[in-house]
């Protein structure tokens, strides 16, 4: 853990927080936070995977929570014979990587991981929770390292002094941006839309921005023209939770709207995040639609009569002509040209 | 009341909700409505004006609550001399009218009318409150009469059983538009946008078309996108606070980007309402700043921590450039054209 400085202790507790201990995995619930600070305690691997489908974690917490749910997997099978516990971690890395469609491939990396680094330690005569448990965390160090490069890459296309807007955008790359703007003595300003309907913007992405000392604003969902047109936005970046080779990505409901309005103000548009390798077109990605109660109402307060229906797909697709660069550990991409990122070597990522 | 039919009862329930009777004036607290019916109790003017600042009512409501307002001022000063009540009265329509900066010239042309029906009852007589009433109520009607062609206009551009977008949407218009469509056996589909901070697109909007009987969908702001490229959007209509006489408008925030939108997917976006005379120019358009706490919470729950600061400003401004049509009284201008509608004669709206 010695790569933790001060700045990256805020991103363990938004990240981290998915933790195996004695048998437990407890999960921060973002649902809630930061007007509540409470966890969710699953001591089954089927717990965790719910509590993924349910959005007690997000953005880059399920891959941590996916790793900590095999290591509770590993625990649940302890002393069973080697071939049951191999077959147990097998259903347990399925079902926990499936527990939501748009990222299922990329959560299979690590929880196919830790059944590789389970089975190794089970035929070494070695413990197969030990051997899950460093498996995430060798991969959230791989992930802070790689995001380390993209945060310094993105940080480098910000204008001295201006003002970025983001919407609902991920703990550890923006850490890594706000450390190099830092480091570049670059005060930015910050937008943030609130992201509608779990306000992760305001409640998560805000809170981070704000907690490392940077200006904050936040706006609803509605106010991204408005402010683009009155409030000097110099640049638009988001993460990407799929990132096809063809240069369309995927990220949270709004992302789509947000880089139209950027097109139209003449405002770059920067996506950062790894390609994913076998996601080859735009059509390959799967959006999640999510019950529609959670857009009828905010926190159980209805807010329309129960006549009235919703929709709420959990994400959108970018088009690459919309995209200015998508800004990875390896340099900027032009979207038309993401498949030269898998020209040589490619850091394992998860 | 004779106009009232069965359709229009809805319309009572939202707008002449602001009623004078017996020295008080009762407002339906649009804040929370549907999931609470509540009324707020004004027993001066000046609470009335509160009342509109606070956005206790909204949309069409503040036109009506103004002249009841005005309707209270009159009781207020009733027996005392004839000038005291004229100048009370002059103090009452500029303070009233001028609760919210962006619709202070129409908000006038009541208050005003209100005034000088006054100042001839009093000339003759009679009582200043029966006469700021009944010039109200007028008001009232005039507005019904003039929207219901302007519903009938714009019911005719909708394809039959096509989908339509709006977001918060006045509930005169509204009605008014739905009417024509069912009279023209026209069974649209209909998308409101959420309209945060106060959520009216969910509250108002919606729950108006769906008590009509009309398939309703609420999104986030943030689905508009998403719905317009997967949802067979095929136009977008909304009100307008200040119809500029250039062809710029002035709307609940999120206009502007939902036009930009429905742009980019090549669908029409018509505009209802009245031209307004004296605004010449979108430049002549103020913009209300409200207070950013309503963006930062939802009903009193915080969604970011104390730090972070928001904006709120109420309206946004579309230029002509994005709008197909403006829908009037007396047909569909194209926006640039739209200084013809004061050729000829232009029937008093207020």
């Amino acid at each position: 853990m010695e790569r933790y400085d001060q700045d990256l202790a805020f991103m363990l507790r938004y990240e981290n927080v998915a933790w195996y201990e004695d048998g437990k995995v407890r999960i921060l619930d973002r649902r809630v936070y930061p007007t509540e600070v409470t966890f969710v305690e699953c001591t089954t691997y089927k717990e965790v995977k719910k509590a993924i489908a349910d959005m007690v974690t997000q953005s880059a917490g399920p891959y941590t929570a996916a790793g900590m749910g095999m290591t509770l997997a590993a625990h649940e099978v302890e002393g069973k014979t080697e071939k049951e516990q191999t077959e147990f971690l097998a259903q347990a890395s399925y079902d926990i990587s499936h527990a939501r469609p748009t990222t299922a491939n990329r959560m299979e990396i690590i929880t196919k991981g830790c059944l590789e680094a389970a089975k190794k330690a089970l035929a070494e005569g070695r413990s197969a929770v030990e051997a899950c448990f460093c498996r995430t965390m060798d991969s959230l160090n791989r992930r802070y390292s790689t995001m380390e490069k993209v945060g310094e890459y993105l940080a480098s296309l910000f204008p001295k002094n201006g003002t970025v807007m983001t919407q609902c955008f991920g703990e550890t790359i923006i850490g890594m941006m706000l450390r190099a703007a830092r480091k570049h003595k670059n005060d930015i300003k910050i937008y943030c839309a609130e992201t509608r309907p779990y306000l992760q913007g305001a409640r998560l992405t805000a809170t981070c921005c704000a907690q490392m000392g940077f200006d904050t604003t936040v706006i609803t969902d509605n106010m991204a023209a408005y402010s683009m047109q009155h409030k000097g936005i110099d640049l638009f970046t988001s993460a990407a939770d799929t990132i096809a080779r063809d240069g369309h990505i995927a990220n949270k409901i709004g992302t789509f709207q947000i880089a139209i309005l950027a097109k139209y103000f003449g405002i770059p548009y920067y996506v950062t995040g790894i390609p994913d390798k076998d996601k080859l077109h735009g059509e390959d990605i799967v959006i999640e639609e999510r019950d529609a109660k959670q857009v009828l109402s905010y926190r159980g307060i209805p807010s329309t009569i129960p006549r009235v229906k919703g929709i709420y797909p959990s994400f959108d697709i970018v088009p690459p002509h919309l995209i200015s660069g998508v800004v990875t550990d390896k340099g900027v991409y032009v979207p038309g040209l993401l498949n030269d990122y898998f020209k040589g070597k490619v850091e394992e990522f998860y």
